[in-house]
């Protein structure tokens, strides 16, 4: 894919803080980048907002907001206002989209743990569609369901915006997290112009933990110029996040890291 | 569930050679085993089977046959031959099914190594039947799409039974590989009569790797119980498999862990 519509995912190089990212973003000719909240929080949004504007960088999403689940309802309202914190951020920032990670299963119940991420997004519509912030709800794979999420297809990511049914609710196709299911291409077109986000990187084995063990684009499993092809024809045309969360990865040169998502997003995406 | 529907399978106490796995089952009251083939062939198969039949227990699988992918034509032949000798040792040893694990991606080709599943089992269809042994297709979790199988979903191993269409290709339901999917229960549903096995385990965390993270029935997050309900609602009848691959469960004390796999089957499944 052309360059000009990569962003790097402050995951990715985790080591740097918010003003080395966008240096390093702008040193590379990369021209978007994706920041997760610590690293905003770390400087302030305000000046965040201004560092990577004076950069002429865009903000492809904001991660993360979500964890919509908990047994206790005081710990649910928390999450709400930690998501209107963010939903503000995201717009001080001009994020693209905040991503939502849902929540993980509260002990057996998935079912309710599901209908709790529904009452979740659906308390946020209107604070989003005032601040003109879309959420993105990212499935994530099964395997981070009782750590991270709840929704862990992008079937049930659709089903669950449609439920909502308001268009400032969309859905975010990480390749890591779907691209084994065998109704992938389905669900991205009908996902359609719901498709707030496509992040990227590759499946490689073994798993050594649910969370950080993924690889450069090209280096795993994952058919990546099918999936993004599918993407494009279900009408995306915003940019591409690499987000390679890495324990090997991590302990690497973030300008080494950075030259070789450059390439590799060129040749394998 | 009913210690009359027990059946112990071999990896749950993976130190046990054939003769003690028949032995330990006996004396905690477990009328079923399900031996994996590594401790059927370290006996040799005659010798196995009549252990078990004089110890008057029932086998409710054997674990296992599948593994169709391979971008080696010869690979994949070799990989049906063993497959009728795995046909013939479940026939000897009376097993109600033989399990398929029916292998991992290969290279980047999800859709291509999927049709080479259709072909594999298709290709025993006819020995299945001579032998009168039915193959039970089992949907992995999708963490073990490059390791083990693109089986992934329920949903899948229905397909795919329906498309080779013969009655002697049914699916086994294993708890830890198909809690998360928010369609498990009309899957389960769907499946019905083609149900040859249901295996139980807990999920808990963390994953310490792909395959052996399992937990004891009530340690994790699977609500067995519903699960178990949906699938006699479906129709099954036959034994229920104990199957917990687990790092640590292997270092304890066998007659320690089915005394444990004893009282959770009564009250967790």
């Amino acid at each position: 894919m052309d360059l000009s519509r990569c962003s790097l995912n402050s995951m990715t190089v985790p080591s740097l803080r918010l003003p080395e990212l966008v240096e390093t973003a702008v040193a590379h000719g990369i021209p978007a980048i994706a920041p997760w909240r610590d690293i905003v929080d770390d400087v302030g949004t305000a000046k965040a907002a201004r560092i990577i504007r004076d950069a002429g960088l865009r903000v492809s999403s904001l991660c993360r907001g979500g964890m919509f689940t908990a047994d206790d309802p005081s710990v649910r309202r928390a999450a709400l206002d930690d998501n209107r914190r963010a939903i503000e951020q995201a717009r001080e920032l001009g994020a693209a989209a905040l991503v939502l990670v849902c929540g993980p299963v509260v002990g057996r119940d998935l079912a309710g743990s599901r209908e709790m991420v529904f009452d979740g997004i659906s308390a946020l519509v209107e604070d989003a569609r005032a601040a003109n912030v879309p959420l993105g709800i990212e499935p994530l794979h099964p395997m981070m369901i009782a750590g991270r999420s709840v929704i862990t297809t992008l079937g049930e990511a659709n089903d669950l915006a449609e439920r909502v049914g308001d268009d400032v609710v969309g859905v975010v196709v990480d390749a890591y997290h779907v691209w084994w299911d065998a109704v992938i291409e389905h669900e991205v077109a009908r996902a359609g112009k719901r498709i707030l986000g496509f992040h990227v990187s590759d499946w490689v084995v073994p798993i050594m933990g649910e969370l950080s063990s993924r690889g450069l684009m090209g280096d795993g499993h994952i058919d990546l110029p099918r999936l993004s092809a599918s993407v494009t024809a279900a009408g995306y045309r915003g940019d591409v996040e690499v987000e390679i969360i890495s324990d090997s990865l991590s302990r690497r040169d973030p300008h080494e890291v950075v030259r070789s998502v450059r390439e590799r997003f060129v040749t394998h995406v």
